[in-house]
């Protein structure tokens, strides 16, 4: 088992990554200073399926009584009327405020609970258990919390950290593949938006990744997290340096938007954000070629889209951009990279952005 | 004008009080650090019609442009619906991370829209602007925000801070007589739980407070505030000491639920709860009997009822009292008066609470 530890002044809290670990969930929850008792565990209706025996067992072992909330897979879930229902849920199990909430699943599961940890008696101790390569390598560490609204992703949240997270490599064997590759998107993006030798880490091991070797997998994991942590330490709330972290996201999270979070997953999106905003970095940043070519190839390896779908580029997919929260002022805030493993944030007017959109 | 600050760390924040300063209220929102732009004023239809167009003439001087988002009056705002149509028209409004939103109104305006605030794009400044007593001497200040559930008060919401409270005195006077009293069930509260210098204050000068003597008013409100202020100071997620804020409320909270929230207003249900509290601090806390008579003596003067009606004893009441939040096990912690000036925490069994609940 990996275990480090995240620090965030009085939110600091500790981070496994290991095989098998979900067993170890219960103990490792006592480990973290949490209180037997009252306890929920929310996770989605295929992660239920495959692992909340394992995980309600672990934890009922360590003196904790879960009641289990089930909610439908899928972005969809994160709703305000979904959110309304695992409060309810919260309150029929009768959770009080030392109650810890288990988030068991992928980025969606996470999110929404984290929500709800965050704002349920206005807040109640949060376990992540990521169980997607995206939960595992990104959306679980950092606090970001949220569900969607009708004209934009997360513009619901809080910024709320967990007290532990526990990643159990072992639970990526079971996902689809398409969910598997969607993850890579994420670790991608710390190789390079802020760790070169990760980048080319990645590069050699991709073949393994792929076989889901779980030690390669254990490695991509637990480095990506560290590359997050090591932001989010010195920027919780988004303030400043943690803004590199939404490179690909921007245009990313406009064709999520507008094409109602159902035609890609969050990292295809990524991943074609990450493409153009490379070509952005070239004209805007002094990407060499050659490293933009890099990302691409990596990207494309791994099994991800490239392109923004021709058919994707109308209005509504121009009014989501518009809306985007990091819009600062009228130009929208962009990351770019100078090489790979450097980031940089940069404005962008909208005509900037739309010149390499019809270029590509 | 008064002034002061309130020590938060990272989230400390400057306090005015005074007569007429709404129309400095832009001023002051920019002498608090707060960028001109898109803002939105939040406020119930009642204070919009007394108070929205000073606002915002104030605030437009200052530069922002200031959308109004108008909501019903009273406890029933307090809803998931209504936070719903908060959010929706903050969206229209095109509000942007550093957007400043006002909070004008009472005590239902500034929960629910400091909820909203807290968790629009994960959080955008806020800037109470109470209008009522209860608004000026108590909720304002401390970042407790929140909406209320089918079974119970609260029940979902943050803890976040304010950038700047502006509590003009001059908005008290045209409060409904009723309501006027509500508000100073929580002045007398800090006397009685931290401040006997400003509960014998409160019992001399009650006639001038009643007669609505603004610099009496301002007197009180400052006061409280500050009593407030150094609580929230020590505890400002309620893991200790600010517990002792919530003398009064066990009670009061379920009697509120258990009647719909329709009733009573809050400060009468706390009226009626520090007088039971007062019992169960003599049998339990060595409260003296004169001292128990004086806190029941300055409620009544105050116009406020001191009986829980016989009606309101029944089962909801008591599965509300259960559900409270503040219960750690299945005892309720409650809090009690040694002296007039001093609180302790003590806990106590349903059967101890039921036994003072039956001799009142």
């Amino acid at each position: 088992m990996r275990t480090f530890r995240v620090e965030l002044g009085p939110n600091s809290h500790t981070v496994h990554v290991g095989a098998g670990i979900l067993d170890r969930l219960g103990e490792l929850t006592l480990g973290a200073g949490l209180a037997p008792g009252r306890a929920a565990i929310v996770t989605d209706q295929t992660v239920a399926a495959l692992y909340a025996e394992q995980a309600r067992g672990s934890i009922r072992k360590a003196g904790f009584e879960p009641a289990l909330i089930e909610i439908p897979p899928g972005e969809p879930s994160k709703s305000l009327k979904m959110y309304q229902r695992v409060i309810d849920a919260m309150v029929e199990a009768g959770l009080e405020r030392t109650s810890p909430v288990f988030a068991l699943g992928g980025g969606v599961v996470g999110d929404l609970t984290g929500f709800a940890a965050a704002s349920f008696l206005r807040g109640v101790p949060l376990v992540q258990v990521p169980t997607s390569v995206v939960a595992q390598v990104d959306s679980s560490l950092g606090g970001k919390t949220g569900i969607n609204h009708r004209h934009g992703k997360n513009l619901i949240g809080a910024f709320y950290q967990p007290r532990l997270i526990v990643a159990d490599i072992a639970t990526l064997k079971t996902l689809p593949e398409r969910e598997f590759r969607e993850g890579l998107a994420e670790a991608i993006k710390y190789g390079a938006i802020m760790d070169a030798e990760m980048f080319a880490a990645l590069e050699r091991s991709l073949p393994a990744i792929l076989a889901r070797d779980p030690e390669s997998l254990a490695e991509v994991v637990e480095r990506s997290l560290r590359c997050k942590a090591s932001v989010v330490s010195r920027d919780e709330r988004e303030s400043g340096l943690r803004k590199i972290l939404n490179f690909g996201h921007t245009i990313g999270h406009a064709l999520e938007a507008s094409t109602g979070y159902e035609r890609c997953l969050h990292g295809e999106a990524v991943a074609i954000g990450m493409v153009l905003a490379a070509d952005l970095s070239r004209r805007h940043a002094g990407l060499q070629d050659e490293d933009a070519r890099r990302l691409g190839r990596l990207i494309e390896q791994a099994g991800l889209p490239t392109k923004l779908p021709a058919d994707c580029r109308n209005a509504r997919f121009n009014k989501a951009l518009h809306l985007d929260k990091k819009r600062a002022d009228q130009r929208i805030e962009f990351v770019l990279l100078s090489e790979i493993g450097r980031a940089l944030i940069h404005k962008l007017s909208f005509k900037e952005i739309a010149a390499i959109l019809d270029a590509a």
